[in-house]
């Protein structure tokens, strides 16, 4: 279940029903304290450290092959470098049949999103996200994508900039896209949208890495004719006239 | 005001509230009828054709600059190819000083989202989102674009594939993606998900022109780790053991 940015009023209705209706709620600590509005006195809830995505997913599915309704929470959208693949895969590798337990993803609204909306449209045209972590995928790999998506002139999204451990994949990316494009290309900087600790930089691809940013940073870097207007970071829907 | 995919649980109650409270609705004919539950006696509905974008958004703006609240609808995230960044491309053209009218971006399910989560979890790890409609786009960056997804291995999803007018778009991007990944890649192509209408086909990237493609059809292609497991499309989350 995806739970969006973490504010009640930007899970979808569905998402809130199945996690209401759920005989276990399950998630990392953080997310589960978000939802508790939504929890029913007698749901079982197990709340669990950040790092054990995998456990988390073992025990989903033990519990749900028990007869239990298992509500994985997730934040954002679940299905974006999310917990409903993690349940999937698992599931793939026990030999389930597709069907039982039976298995539905809610979507949510994701990081790129929910930073995006808070300031104004920077997705407008084609984009892409790539998650800096290599913790699970060869830094080759991520790198090559970054080349890609700023040669290509994809509006970018970077999941997991940085973390007290990884800090220099933030750097790299940044040289990788100053080469492709303007220094002054617009930037936003945008950490735990729509809750209180709401905190937004909009910068320049030359100056971004002055900003505050962390592993619940979502860093947005614009296209050639995204554009800073006041507060607004805007990307034309086109190259045709309009905006450049 | 993004509506998501068009069944009113998948629109954020942040969302529908901005619908319900505003005194204008604007929006094409399809997605205000699929809000019309939400919608209040007294207020002014304007309901308009769908080529009619940029008039759409100079019509909110004269109403609110009346001083009317206005909320412009628009089908799944409207800051994803949606209206939000044609209403602020708008103001900006008119020399709006960023704060009066005011302005929120409300987002929502996305397509390439609610298409994901009901096949499974295809974007688990990096995508891209590339709309093929050439109209307000050269070509030529579409093509550079679909190279570079293809090639550094991007979960992608293809926005308005096909068009009545433009068939041809699909079958080059179906050329190019051949071209770096295996023809078996699994390939999902969803039309109104979580509508009665919806209709999902899972096939892959050799086969993909045989399901029907129109223009309310997303098409998701899996990168070289996304397997078929029954009627589940899943992206392992890394490239290191796991799902390979």
């Amino acid at each position: 279940v995806g739970t969006g940015p973490g504010a009640l009023n930007q899970i979808t209705p569905a998402a809130q029903v199945a996690i209401a209706q759920a005989d276990v709620v399950i998630g990392y600590t953080l997310y589960v304290d978000l939802v508790h509005p939504l929890l029913r006195p007698g749901q079982i809830v197990e709340a669990t450290p950040i790092t054990q995505e995998r456990q988390r997913a073992q025990r989903a599915i033990a519990l749900a092959q028990w007869g239990l309704t298992v509500a994985v929470v997730s934040s954002g959208d679940c299905g974006i470098y999310g917990m409903a693949g993690l349940v999937l895969e698992e599931l793939r590798v026990t030999g389930w049949d597709g069907k039982t337990p039976e298995v539905q993803v809610f979507p949510g609204i994701s990081a790129l999103q929910s930073g995006a909306s808070r300031v104004g449209a920077p997705l407008m045209h084609d984009f892409c996200a790539i998650s800096l972590s290599d913790l699970l995928t060869p830094w080759e790999m991520i790198e090559k994508r970054l080349h890609a998506a700023a040669q290509a002139d994809f509006v970018t999204a970077l999941y997991n900039p940085k973390s007290q451990s990884r800090t220099t994949q933030i750097a790299i990316a940044q040289q990788i896209f100053l080469q492709y494009r303007d220094p002054k290309t617009p930037v936003a900087i945008v950490r735990a949208a729509y809750r209180q600790d709401e905190h937004i930089v909009l910068t320049t691809l030359a100056d971004c890495l002055d900003a505050p940013i962390d592993m619940l940073t979502t860093v947005i870097i614009g296209n050639q004719s995204t554009r800073l207007h006041g507060d607004w970071m805007i990307t034309p829907r086109g190259y045709l006239g309009f905006g450049s």
